[in-house]
């Protein structure tokens, strides 16, 4: 079967390997006339680019080709190609790994499912995959761009580490390698991570993704209800455990009058007086932001012992070798978002059909040829 | 857009509103010659039937009709459509909220996306909409059994009040209109039940739910994986705000030697010496079981008075009479045991082409007629 | 594989056969505002009805009861469930085909596929099944009728009796039980069919479909071009061996300077000279009439003896009993009709994106409501 | 919407303008363990390449590339990509028609649906699209090989010229250019060519695709029958107008019966004594042979003068220049394999799920790990 599209309008499929000759994405179902450059995927790309100190030493160019679907600077409606060669291939680094399961990760699985399993780099399986995401998740953050949606996010915790969510600061986000929005979290995780490096282990941690500018009536009754459909975006990001939306977890504990989202009139508009929902009721959009958490399990390569197990079903000891982030929320962080803008633009399209008026009022407005009599 | 649709290859539709006709769903793409009888539907509608001092007394017989797909006894292969037609309806204690929006329920959203709403009870947006899952569950299930998978549920905390883990009694399930799996933690929870209620007030909860049996290979790489379609499916059910799988938000805690699932070979076969992960690697199941948790806000609708707004745009103060549960996990748990039903037999039957000497097996097998020279 | 649903974004499913409960649709995805009634459905179902003296005696009333999806008068946006009872089943005639496999029938496939059949009257297979979509096809319909598109359909040919195209008279449909819009073809034809039910046999025919106040650029590149989705449409209807667009199968034999629609300037507008290529260029409407011819073989079920196959590969004389139409195109036609309408109004909704202009216009002027600092 | 993708199981997603940066494709679906070559693409895009005096002589190398998928070679069960690179693109010579729409072309539909356009060689509707369609058709054929099943095609008429069935000469097919099963007719219709070129003028023609080895039960009940998904598939190449299978228009002037292929036990299994219904009844394959035919109107690109209009609404006279085939069928017959082999490899994976039987004999037999007491 086929899982690697995603979306119904707005519609994303992503090819590749880690060590394969390169990977990429095709977008269609974005609508003609949205701006588009190379340098808008590229920048989304330098983004989740490895670097800094509790980055894997990888370095790939990630240079994105745009081939198809853009003319003069604008979609034109056609599917949006995008792909990237790989470069710094090391897979002789894994040529011991094709016949061991490294403990966390999916070689068995796909062992197990297929028979036969790229064991270069994780193949399919890589956290490399996300590349042609980002690439696609940048045609929809320039299409959301159209509509004044924004869809940001940052690490909110590492480890045991979290940040203050009463002073936090988004510019601190820029300025520090983990993404962390609040410096005096960011020194304490870093220390951490330091530490776990040492150690040849690795952390865990939490993203949080906002969305604001949002329209009302993104969501669909009732299998494809927004968060329906972004947790189904955001668990498809390899190592997320956990997502929860507005309060999340925590509603679980509160009372209904604690947790409802009161209301007030003003000025014939409806207020809401709280956002504990995370701006979505019934599975629908109400305007307000958008608000998710993604937990992502500790990076399963760590350099330290581990007991493992070999394809023929013999008991091994595995250091895991290569280049690896000691830590995934910081560069998956961008990840996050790009499938956040996958969910939405593909929520937007799909609810264009909502109300008979405006089905109206675009069809029927369309220049038509016609038949003449000669 | 449709979105009353879930699943690609075992699909399921539903249809039906609160207090219009009545509700049902189709199941298409059930393999031919599953046993299945009203009866395994029937049980399951009874299973999430209103009972018990802590539920809505509104009563529905919710009285199945098996309308087509099975014959003599087992599936044929051909679309199975059940119904209910609602019994019980007093649309008249909604009449008056036909334009007053009710906090922490999908009528605004409804009117910003529509324009018009079936208000009567929450029309679509009805926590009533579950039957018609609940039915198709059961299809799934029967489905299931085939294969040896079981899934199974319960209540894990309502309000503060979290099951011991330690001394869990599945049986206890059974026994108490909490469904939770400890008689100790049930007695507080009843206690808070009964305190919530008295002030006109609602709780929240958490529902875990454990699938045993599971076949290995299901879950498509890459954004189809397991848990995303899990995900997916209980995010779709109203009132859910959080979902994680194994150890989850804990996982963000944790370091990589401690996450990961250790292999030892044993027996020419390979067994994990924990299960951190939840029986889900790199999106694929394993092989082991399946274990996810799924919080429930507060149910919105509470008699205590809130700051509610008129769709003109008018402050108002609002308590919400009609029929409802107090607390929704109880009678959820078994909505999300359809729901992962439905996730899993989607999963298992688009993961038959895995593997090209599979499909061989089957297709090279079939009988044919054939061309007779005259 | 669920192949009981057609459409990507007005979406129908169809349950039922021959002789179970029922059938029925559900059609999701229709936009909210759209007025449908009751009548609306049942008009359709009763144009469907056999009737006259060259359609089967059973007499179904084909009842349908609206279960779902609509409020005041129209659609709210939800799934509409539409259902119809059997009444007059006979299913004791086709005990004796449980074993037989009739020539012409899907009987041997379904064997060869499911390994079981639900064998009384032809099950699923049944032309009965087309009731459910002619009850989704009125809903089609009315949708279509806000955007000012007309689906007609006339008999043109039976056996080898041909409508002249130079004195079409389409009042004349509604006159004639063979539904010919020429009334000296029809009495040719009908001369034609009392000859083919006293020999026992059956005859073929051809039914035109013409679409018009067609709204320009529908159509999805490449793959859903819009004579793709409704070829795909016809097709699906039983007895279905052949469809042409246009100028058709006749383009073929033309010179390109023969085929080619040329145009004009017409008042800043561009005018098409002729239209041989129904309405459709690239895939996409132009705005000008689709036109499409649609052949159906004979009907199968034959009392004039034939050689047939028993389900255990034995050799038997065949003379089908039961009750059938001896010419399929008459009442077809309504089902073309109603398949037309579907493809057409899915096609409609999944332009909607196509331009971005189009799609701000619509997202940008929704309501929404705000976070009110308290 | 997103009308790139074909396929439900196996899918085939292109990309690609004529004058762009290439095109090609992604198949998703394709089981594990396929034995799969770049020869076995190449070979396929070589049979589409032009040659010869009837065909443009636009000169492209079309080389493709491998980027995904494959590993030690044999498909892996993930997305496999395939990438040609434009060469010989001369994109000036389309200049002047960024504001002429030319008769036939569908130039005018994408204005009216998009409002833009990339006018260079057609963009998106030019034929050259079809290069993605052959690359992943050979993917499907590689599939379609390991279970046995053959597709093949032939030119069967070419404006008036028909090839004699009585003296079909497969080999024929091979040896001449216009890819016609029978030298006599080719003689003629090359002649016929020569006369059309030399007019500046173009032809249609007919291709005869049929398909051995068909294992039976595939097609799906009731909207996805074999040859709807067939129909939809031949109906998405561009300049098709007309489709029929078996006996096809034909059928509608028989009685039923001639039309019926009557059956016989053979050695206790049913043989068909005829196979006037193309090898699928009811919709599903039976094991026959599936036999369709395909209308090509002729080639709207013809240097003899036309009347035509600017996207001002201004008539003008044309006379269109650049590289094009006379004639489209021989080239097209690739094209009419390619999606033939992809809509079947996509109903084969469909029907895996058609037994409970079948599908437990295969995910019972999975391996998996267990989970170990320590």
């Amino acid at each position: 079967m086929s899982g690697s599209g995603f979306g119904k309008c707005f519609s994303v499929s992503t090819w590749g390997e880690s060590h394969g000759e390169g990977l990429g994405a095709i977008v269609d179902g974005c609508p003609a006339g949205v701006p588009l450059s190379l340098d808008d995927i590229q920048m989304e790309l330098d983004r989740r680019k490895p670097g800094g100190q509790f980055a894997t030493s990888r370095q790939e160019a990630d240079k994105a080709m745009l081939l198809s679907g853009v003319f003069e600077g604008a979609t034109t409606g056609t599917p949006i190609s995008i792909a990237l060669f790989n470069g710094d291939k090391r897979s002789g680094d894994y040529k011991e790994l094709c016949c061991v399961y490294r403990p966390g990760h999916a070689d068995l699985a796909y062992d197990l499912k297929y028979g036969v399993r790229d064991y270069r780099g994780g193949g399919r399986s890589s956290g490399r995959e996300t590349a042609g995401r980002v690439a696609a998740g940048a045609v929809a953050k320039a299409f959301l761009r159209e509509l004044g949606i924004t869809v940001s996010s940052y690490v909110a915790s590492i480890g045991s580490v979290c940040v203050d969510k009463d002073r936090l600061d988004l510019e601190e986000v820029l300025r520090n390698p983990l993404r962390m929005p609040d410096a005096s979290a960011y020194a304490k995780a870093a220390e951490l991570c330091r530490q776990a490096i040492e150690d040849g282990d690795s952390l865990g941690g939490v993203v949080e993704c906002f969305i604001s500018g949002v329209i009302s009536g993104l969501g669909e009754p009732v299998f494809d209800k927004a968060h329906a459909v972004l947790g189904h975006a955001f668990f498809s990001i390899g190592a997320v455990k956990g997502v929860e939306f507005g309060r999340g977890f925590d509603s679980a504990r509160l009372r209904g009058s604690q947790c409802n989202d009161q209301y007030a009139g003003a000025d014939g508009r409806v207020a809401k007086l709280s956002n504990n929902a995370g701006g979505i009721l019934g599975g629908i959009t109400d305007g307000t932001d958008i608000f998710a958490r993604i937990a992502f399990k500790p990076t399963p390569s760590i350099s330290k012992e581990q007991r493992a197990a070999s394809s023929s079903g013999e008991s091994v000891q595995l250091s895991v070798k290569g280049r690896h982030d000691p830590v995934i929320p910081p560069r998956a962080s961008v990840v996050v978002e790009a499938m956040a803008a996958i969910a939405l633009a593909d929520l937007a399209i799909q609810s264009l059909a909502s109300k008979v008026t405006d089905v109206k009022s675009i069809l029927k407005s369309r220049p038509s040829s016609f038949l003449q009599e000669q």
